[in-house]
């Protein structure tokens, strides 16, 4: 007699390899691997959800975000990149403690779990205080301690030592990285430093390069390379690299990428390039071509306004066939692609994660699209890209564990984050004292 | 003795005239009018709402939609504008039938009213049905009968037997246009008779012009004039005229625009214009500066996929910032203008609704921002625009009738639309025929 499974998901439509829809799907859940996808009736399961008439989704992914920013959600609005960094992002953020760090990073898991987001790359400080939050509020995690050369050696070994303590922690949902913050706060001789001990110890590296056209200028007059080059000489193009935006990468860049010994990849955030009024957004087309894995990303809250990563699927799609002038690209297919399986491999996690299938993780979203903004359904895919939203995620589990049912978070009380939060925000956001954790001159 | 109100909302924050924000206050609502808003404890009511913890703003103006198109959602997906119209949407508005229109209208305002949107502004065909829908889910509109020169001069004639059957119908939530559908589909000698219509009967026009840049360039290759300058010519610039998307009115068409005897104003619809990559967008700044509101729309939803103003209104600022390449331009705040007062300015109707104040109509939703991807809040407005989603918005009111309490519907069932709806498609859908309803050459 089979044991019974931990949980049953019956009657769902289910997104496959190879982007296929399968009807009346049944989902078999068993030690937080989906066992099976079948037809058969369900046998004896510990749990049990009936999804007549709901899509199953790979959870989706948040590939670079800064998630304890959402504390400083709409604080810093309508302003250009240097002053949104000089003027008030890294003054606030040298008032940050680790108790802002995690009441900020448990309050973005409860909106990334309400949007369906079941797995985030996360760069930023205090990192112990969110890896803690990923254990106790049952997401998965890619985390790195970031680190600026102006923090001296300290900087650079606390994120290598980051990375060692946590790796594979909660039970296999953290990963973790070495977290340069990008070739503009980092000299050369760290990047390489950093590249050596990723080698060595098997770390990937994330950072921002190339963030916008101005960066890659500046790069090129200052120093006659671009972000890019200076990500292969350093080494850290040897590595398994994860590029946050690459708005800035240039047409001579693609081949220094194509030729990268390491497995290269980039996140996208459109919303923020538009609200940063960027001259371009990262070249998804160029980079596909090329073989790289883009991403879907929001970056921080202080720049996005939101963690809501099906937004950006559907940016992505927009945006792009706006600056390619194609309308035949990026489809609404291609976007499930990017948020699914090449997210995955962005992060290095497409063994794992991004696709639905037997012996991957059980990180998946059920979707209702019973709502009359998601009726009638001529193309499931462009219902799913360009209809629907974040809120029509009614549940969300990862490693077979549900953390949203019917909408209803399970493990985290949104309330009592915002009320100690809140109360904080008089001491965060205090920049009378003049001081900053980093300067932002490209 | 006071006789009781209709309705009183009370503990809200409430978006005032002047962009500013109210904190506890009591709306009293009577005879379908803001009859007072104050922070007085709530008199007698017939109806209450205790709406602590809520924003109330103007309700979303839908200022250029197609709203039965909803039951093309998802049809025509990826294609150039040319394939669109010819290969798709006018072959299979062929098959049009008046129940299609009835039923297509009913789902839209289920959409809108779930989306917080209290009026738009439809352009269509068997508009008699959409009319009926509006008297009967309580919905604000602003509807014209759609003709091609193509037709005759039936097409004509019907369009303004329309606008004088249903005037000021469904007790005044009804207001009518003419509704020529464009300068490349239908002759100048028809556009002066309906200037003329229009002036003989006092009735506003709505049209789609310059829509894209091709338009425009087409335009003055094959007639030596822009689509605004055959506006002037044809004096459809001396009525009251709503042009829809401009996103092909070029610097030389601003001055014939400033010069317009009539109120002249623009709906722009920014999701379109990225997903068929057009290479401009509304201009909304210039118009701005010549004094020409702007409104926010979808289109409808077999282009945008959604009757979602919300977005469109996050959109906006955030292609308005990427296009003029000014992050401080389109600020929330402004956003939150072209959502409310512009947007009814554009319709004719800033006497009515757009803002919140005593003697406007009661034409208001009530947004719930405790959510987490909307909390903390530091600016209010950036929260609104750049956080919440309309499916945020918890309760919305048309003329002081409660159309959608605590996201429940209460004048449409969805379901029983759905099932109707989806079982006519194929007959709706059916291209085998080889017949359109126009062609498009512009």
């Amino acid at each position: 007699m089979t044991p019974s499974a931990d949980l049953v998901i019956s009657g769902c439509t289910i997104l496959e390899p190879g982007l296929t829809f399968r009807t009346d799907a049944t989902v078999v859940v068993r030690d937080g691997r989906i066992e099976s996808i079948g037809d058969d009736p369900p046998g004896e399961a510990a749990h049990r959800i009936d999804a007549r008439g709901q899509i199953a989704l790979p959870g989706l992914i948040n590939c670079h975000t800064h998630a304890p920013m959402v504390a400083l959600r709409g604080l810093a609005e309508d302003l250009p990149t240097e002053e949104w960094f000089n003027d008030v992002v890294w003054p606030v953020e040298s008032n940050l403690t680790a108790r802002d760090v995690e009441l900020g990073a448990r309050l973005a898991c409860a909106e990334m779990i309400r949007a369906g987001v079941t797995c985030f790359a996360d760069h930023y400080f205090a990192m112990d205080a969110v890896a803690a939050v990923v254990e106790e509020t049952g997401m998965r995690a890619h985390l790195g301690q970031a680190y600026f050369s102006s923090q001296g050696p300290k900087g650079r070994e606390e994120s290598l030592e980051f990375a060692l303590r946590h790796r594979e922690g909660a039970g296999g949902r953290i990963t973790t990285t070495l977290a340069p913050h990008a070739p503009y706060t980092v000299t050369e001789a760290d990047l390489a430093a950093t590249a050596a001990l990723a080698r060595e110890h098997g770390l990937p590296v994330h950072l921002h390069a190339s963030e916008n056209r101005d960066q890659a200028e500046t790069s090129l007059a200052r120093h006659g390379v671009t972000p890019i080059d200076v990500l292969e000489r350093t080494g850290i193009l040897d590595t398994d690299v994860l590029i946050a935006h690459g708005t800035g990468i240039l047409d001579r860049d693609l081949p220094v990428l194509a030729r990268a010994r390491g497995r290269v990849s980039v996140a996208t955030a459109p919303r923020g390039y538009l609200k940063f009024a960027w001259p371009t957004t990262t070249p998804v087309r160029a980079l596909r071509e090329i073989g790289v894995p883009v991403g879907l990303a929001t970056d921080g809250a202080a720049s996005n306004n939101s963690l809501d990563v099906w937004e950006s699927m559907a940016l992505t799609a927009l945006v792009q066939k706006s600056t390619t002038g194609d309308p035949r690209w990026l489809t609404a297919r291609q976007a499930l692609d990017h948020a699914g399986p090449q997210s995955a491999r962005a992060l290095g996690l497409g063994d794992r994660i991004g696709t639905l299938a037997p012996g991957m993780r059980a990180d998946l979203v059920l979707v209702d699209l019973t709502g009359p903004h998601t009726q009638p359904v001529h193309d499931l895919a462009a219902t799913l890209v360009h209809s629907a939203r974040a809120s029509d995620v009614r549940t969300t589990i990862v490693d077979g564990r549900v953390l949203m049912h019917e909408r209803r978070l399970l493990t985290v009380d949104v309330q009592s984050v915002v009320t100690e939060l809140t109360a904080r925000l008089p001491a965060l956001t205090d920049r009378a004292h003049g001081r900053r954790v980093q300067d932002y001159d490209t």
